[in-house]
């Protein structure tokens, strides 16, 4: 069902994390009826702060329930709210919502998650992303593995309802310093090579994952293969981008490093990054996963619900929740 | 035999690389008579650019043969020295060598060796340091594996006298890109912590390699397990340091990814980095591994005597070069 253009706005819902915030007014099918972007993620405030970008959101939207994942929840944040405990699931963020008062009302902030042992790992903003591929397709919560591409990639494990295990994989992180810090990035040149150059190049550093050398020690092969003269500088940072998203597939399909990881992901969010995650786990010989897009708004709706914080209650049952715990 | 302090000098060498660069002046028995250590590597050079540099080393010494090793022979060093093909031996170093003239007369440079294939690799100035390394220990020539840690690290077989194969890793980069770069740098504190507990941090950090979990997707661990609270911040650059040289030796000691590899590898280098690769050899579980120091100035002879560059031959046959090709 499209969205009813007349349908009243129930909830701002944002996601707002380090480097930028996307904000979304949701109507009471949990459909989205604005959106705004802007760069101003909690390291890059304006003068003001907070408040001053809160005012740009919320002024010309109505006065409605406000609710935000991501490191907006850290240290560095509006407010540090506590990780939940992993396993955990869209009812226990719901519970877990905390409120932080502002000029413009309180607004409800999703925890993360932790998981604790001997190799611990968090979340925060991926929780709600998670949620939201669980409203966009609840099926997906009685087994499914969900990968969700970026600076901190995060391979997350939903079985019967619940966020069971995950693992961060840093690629992101790890091709921006590298290309920006290392010898592997002074390689680029000026030239704009061939996209057909450039896909080849990616799909070339993909597939060295098959190897049983480990990453460390394949990543100096950027720079030797264009000193042999067999990749180009210009596509050394496709070849770079291919080899450590290969490495990342690799590991994450591992079965005795993750031994409940279901066979064919899912994966979620910005459509490039998750296009040229769908093409290495092909050129890795794997099916085609399927791509979700951006799932964050569907799991802010989805996490704002479960909190009741919708008024009136939706009535016409849009997201069949399925086995979502 | 200790050095005879009236021995006449007869080679000056030189290990010119990308940050520094180190001197030494040569009997004919091949000890260092003298030694000199340099902030202007090729990337540091001070005003008038190689010849100043040549000529703060040269005024004081006699004028004699001069041979150098490392980036001095790439494209931005003095001279671009081409590759030589891997497998290479001592002897084809010395055959390599090519002759560029200065002011203080014609400076040898030794070549690199190149590895080509599917996953190609280089070294520049690490293979003087094998030859150092059977210099200094001839019967390893038979079969070995020779470590050499650094920012970029090699691994080296050395079989029937010849350097077989090797391995790049980019330890030392990844460990400065990402302390200095990345969001695990930021963790940092300005606390100075307890050896003991920077020590421990490095075992952690290093043990974790055993587990399945390759390295992209342990590096987060550094900054979960600062958030529970299972590390304080000041070792968290140990405890990374541990994950990625734990990382490298799995990787080199694993038969499948180097069947040729020797068991118990020689360690040549810089000593406080040295030791702590024999740190990380004993956390996990192998044999203690020898360190041999620096070899680069017993490589830089041994090349140079095969190349018959010193006038009067060595008479004592301090180097029994056994089956050193």
């Amino acid at each position: 069902m499209p969205p009813d253009a007349t349908a009243p706005p129930v909830l701002v819902g944002l996601d707002w994390g380090t480097s930028s915030l996307r904000a979304w007014l949701f109507d009471a099918n949990g459909y989205v009826l604005e959106e705004k972007a802007l760069h101003h993620g909690i390291l890059h405030l304006p003068e003001g702060g907070f408040e001053t970008v809160l005012a740009e959101i919320c002024t010309s939207w109505p006065g409605l329930p406000l609710i935000a994942c991501g490191m907006v929840g850290s240290a560095n944040g509006l407010r540090n709210v506590a990780y939940l405990s992993c396993p955990g699931s869209v009812s226990k963020l719901a519970e877990g919502l905390e409120v932080h008062p502002t000029k413009y009302g309180p607004i409800r902030i999703v925890p993360g998650f932790m998981e604790r042992g001997a190799m611990p790992d968090v979340m925060r903003g991926e929780e709600t992303q998670i949620a939201g591929v669980l409203a966009l397709r609840p099926a997906l919560a009685q087994n499914a593995t969900i990968v969700l591409p970026g600076t901190h990639s995060k391979w997350a494990v939903v079985r019967d309802g619940w966020l069971e295990r995950f693992r961060t994989f840093m690629t992101g992180e790890l091709y921006a310093v590298l290309s920006q810090h290392s010898i592997l990035g002074r390689l680029s040149s000026s030239e704009t090579p061939d996209p057909a150059l450039r896909a080849d190049a990616f799909r070339r550093g993909v597939i060295s994952a098959r190897t049983e050398t480990p990453l460390s020690g394949r990543l100096f092969s950027t720079r030797a293969l264009v000193l042999t003269g067999d990749l180009t500088a210009g596509c050394a940072p496709d070849y770079l981008s291919g080899l450590l998203i290969g490495d990342e597939i690799q590991a994450g399909m591992r079965p005795e490093s993750e031994p409940d990881m279901a066979r064919v992901p899912v994966i979620a969010g910005e459509d490039a990054l998750c296009a040229r995650y769908r093409d290495a786990f092909c050129h890795l010989g794997y099916p085609e996963p399927e791509l979700i897009g951006n799932t964050a708004p569907a799991g802010l709706f989805l996490i704002a619900r479960k909190a009741r914080l919708l008024t009136p209650e939706p009535s016409d049952g849009s997201f069949e929740e399925g086995q979502v715990a």
